[in-house]
């Protein structure tokens, strides 16, 4: 305030040529932007402000509406245009009560949450004896007599790896396992996480069931409870009960309580945010980046996904710095964690929109450490760019094909899209997933803004390819 | 079966001869029972036992007599002499429905748990405005109108400490933090956990209201909930509400809903469960070593306590291989975690038994680093002895005089006996007291089996002690 007052009662003539000397002398530097993302602060402000101001974001709920708006207001005032809304209805599942409990022989509550679409117990609960089964395609080998009128638990091992493949390899266990254990004749099914902690936090997600498949009640366990059943499961195993010819081994059953009251919402709204910055070429493509807006319910949707929020949106003011040619398109998408219904609305809605390429953001805030591509052969030169571009970062070009995230799966197949994937170190990625603890104090403001350095050298690239993106081959 | 089957098969003089020849070949290794204890399973054994078969064991619970049966079998079954139960009544306070929200200007879930003793918000919850406090001494030193109606929050800094003296500086905060709000009329109150952890688990654990006061709600938030609502406060008094006269700031207030519903249960039963092994020389008074049974509901009570029964106890069994002349008492006290009422009820019935040295466990499985002292002067040999029984170790004599734990407290002041501290690390303990993630995942096999290491080699020297052991001075 001092410095303000000073400076407006300061002769003028004195301050404009203080100011026309100091101008000679220092000119301005030159802005490089993958400089000055470096020291980003639009991102953590999106992670920061979505997780206080709106927390968590469920699908197709008043949350996600308020999210929506929160998006086109923070948008709007830092610069973007045409920012907009673009409804959808989708099928919506909201979690109830969620209690569990090994009631014999052994007695202890259990941390357990319902995955997405699970059907309820009512609120009477539901007991059985659980059949055992050490993973998925355990339950796939089982015979129906050995999962009818269970309460079928399947178990895996997930390791934590740098590119979340071991989530593709556990994944069925969520997706498919309780359609598969209800075909069975199983009457419930809880499944070990899809997580790589060691808290007492379990991981949602969605699952589905085949149309004609009524859903049961479907939940998973923390991993300490999960291995606290196994526990007790072959304890009650040595337990011999009732040997009805003195030879036999008849262990005792292990008999547990679920109490999971979810329930269909019918259609509801969800939408997607879109924004652009307009390039100085009309005619040209443009880039699309993506993230998603909608989070579970159980955490605030810090690493997911408002860290790719974040990230694709700063390093978008980035990277147009100094001018873009191309048009930068985000889709800030709905409805992705319970099927994609936003990527889905999008490509149905921009059918006729050509684009040049899409990009995905959606596996947290851990530090990108390789770019795989997915280009026709006739862009070798921008890839060849792209490369140079990482190499300050230590970052290498991967032998893979780039294969898009979940939003952009249906624009970029549609239109034979060319893709880049910024590959995420997914280390910690699953100790957090779909949890309560998804929350800002697991993003590191560094790795964040590493990111945004990334992206922006990236989108800085695009921006300014005047010549043909082609289609990926 | 098959090697038990051969060796009846063999000739008997073949098998004699053969004996004979081994024994004189290969005698037995004399036995060191503090080398013994460094492969020691009994500690394991009994924390995998009372967390997968029990589980949690709040005081005055049917959870806590199946523990105490859980004790009276396992002791009894591994060698124990004179296992019993005392019993003592206790007033009993359970957990309800515990859940929290920002309800203005924000509005999100938060992570809280009751704290022990809390008033209830009745079914339909309680609303009202946030006021904040830094820490406890802000809320001494606020004046009854800035807390009046208001629901508190009071927060503060809490360091991992390796003597875990950072929880005795916040904690006053938990145990009198609500009786201090209701005396200042606030309507309820919330505090961030005392804890050193980032994960959606808040820490419970007891808080007392004076004779008189009418406990009001109170509950602990999560570190990420507590983080997220003072950035919600923040935010909340920067944005302006209604300024009457142009000038002032008025801010916008926060807001939050509790619904927090235990009760009380009245006089329940609890106990200690007491067991000797009893050494040679019956005119020695014994060595008393104590853990508890009980634990708060959230967890499985592994780290506290089963960790500290598992110590002793193995450690018991260890050091008296090869002889005792001295008795060692066992102390598995009940209801610790609710007022002590195990300790008390302990020093009143034993208060005519004279006790020669008191040592108890209870502050989970880190390695123990330091040994603190607090025997008579004419002791200065047996504290000599003792440390070169922990110079193997590493373990030095701390300059502190040993102050006992909770549960050897009463008897040690009434009989003013010596006592030793063996100082466990705990540098992650407030990372999982009193939460749910309290579970045996947590405790590191080889850090247990240092704890029994190192308690044998200390028990085997106070076992072997026939000269007087002085009461501390």
């Amino acid at each position: 305030m001092k410095i303000m007052l000073r400076a407006l009662c300061a002769p003028l003539a004195l301050s404009t040529a203080l100011a026309a000397s100091l101008a000679a002398a220092t000119p301005p530097p030159p802005v490089d932007p993958v400089t000055e993302a470096k020291s980003d602060i639009w991102a953590w402000n999106i992670v920061e402000g979505l997780t206080t101001e709106v927390g968590p974001r469920p699908a197709g709920t008043e949350a996600e509406a308020r999210a929506r708006k929160w998006a086109v207001d923070w948008l709007t005032s830092h610069g973007f245009k045409n920012v907009r809304e673009e409804s959808f209805l989708i099928p919506t599942w909201v979690r109830g009560e969620e209690k569990a409990w090994a009631i014999s022989p052994f007695k202890q509550p259990l941390a357990i949450t319902a995955l997405g679409n699970s059907g309820s117990t009512g609120d009477a609960g539901l007991e059985g004896d659980v059949a055992y089964f050490a993973d998925y395609a355990a339950l796939e080998a089982a015979a129906p007599e050995a999962v009818k009128g269970k309460i079928a638990f399947v178990d895996h091992v997930m390791q934590p790896t740098q590119d979340g493949s071991s989530y593709g390899m556990a994944g069925p266990i969520r997706r498919a396992g309780p359609n598969l254990a209800a075909k069975k004749g199983a009457i419930g099914i809880i499944i070990r996480s899809l997580g790589t902690d060691w808290h007492r936090n379990p991981h949602t997600g969605n699952t589905t069931f085949d149309a004609g498949v009524t859903p049961i009640p479907a939940g998973a366990l923390s991993n300490p409870d999960a291995d606290n059943l196994v526990r007790m499961w072959k304890r009650a195993w040595v337990m011999a009960a009732k040997p009805s010819d003195g030879m036999s081994h008849v262990p005792t059953p292990l008999r547990v309580k679920l109490l999971l009251t979810p329930r269909d919402m019918g259609m509801q709204p969800s939408g997607n945010v879109i924004a652009e910055l307009p390039g100085s070429d009309p005619s040209l493509p443009p880039i699309l980046i993506a993230c998603h807006l909608d989070s579970w319910d159980l955490g605030t949707g810090a690493i997911d996904d408002a860290a790719g929020c974040g990230i694709i949106t700063a390093a978008a003011l980035q990277a147009v710095r100094g001018g873009n040619a191309r048009t930068i398109r985000l889709l800030w998408a709905g409805a992705e964690e319970v099927g994609v219904f936003g990527g889905r609305a999008y490509a149905e809605k921009h059918a006729a929109t050509p684009h040049a390429i899409a990009l995905e953001s959606d596996f947290g805030a851990g530090p990108v450490w390789r770019m795989d591509l997915a280009l026709g052969a006739a862009d070798k030169g921008l890839g060849d760019r792209l490369a140079a571009a990482l190499r300050p970062f230590g970052i290498s070009r991967g032998p893979a094909k780039a294969g898009g995230g979940a939003d952009i799966g249906d624009i970029a197949k549609a239109q034979k899209l060319a893709i880049i994937d910024l590959q995420q170190d997914g280390r910690h990625y699953f100790d957090l997933h779909h949890t309560p603890d998804d929350t800002l104090d697991k993003i590191d403001p560094t790795e964040l803004r590493q990111n945004v350095a990334v992206w922006t050298a990236v989108l800085r690239v695009l921006a300014r390819e005047t010549g043909t993106i082609a289609p990926s081959d």
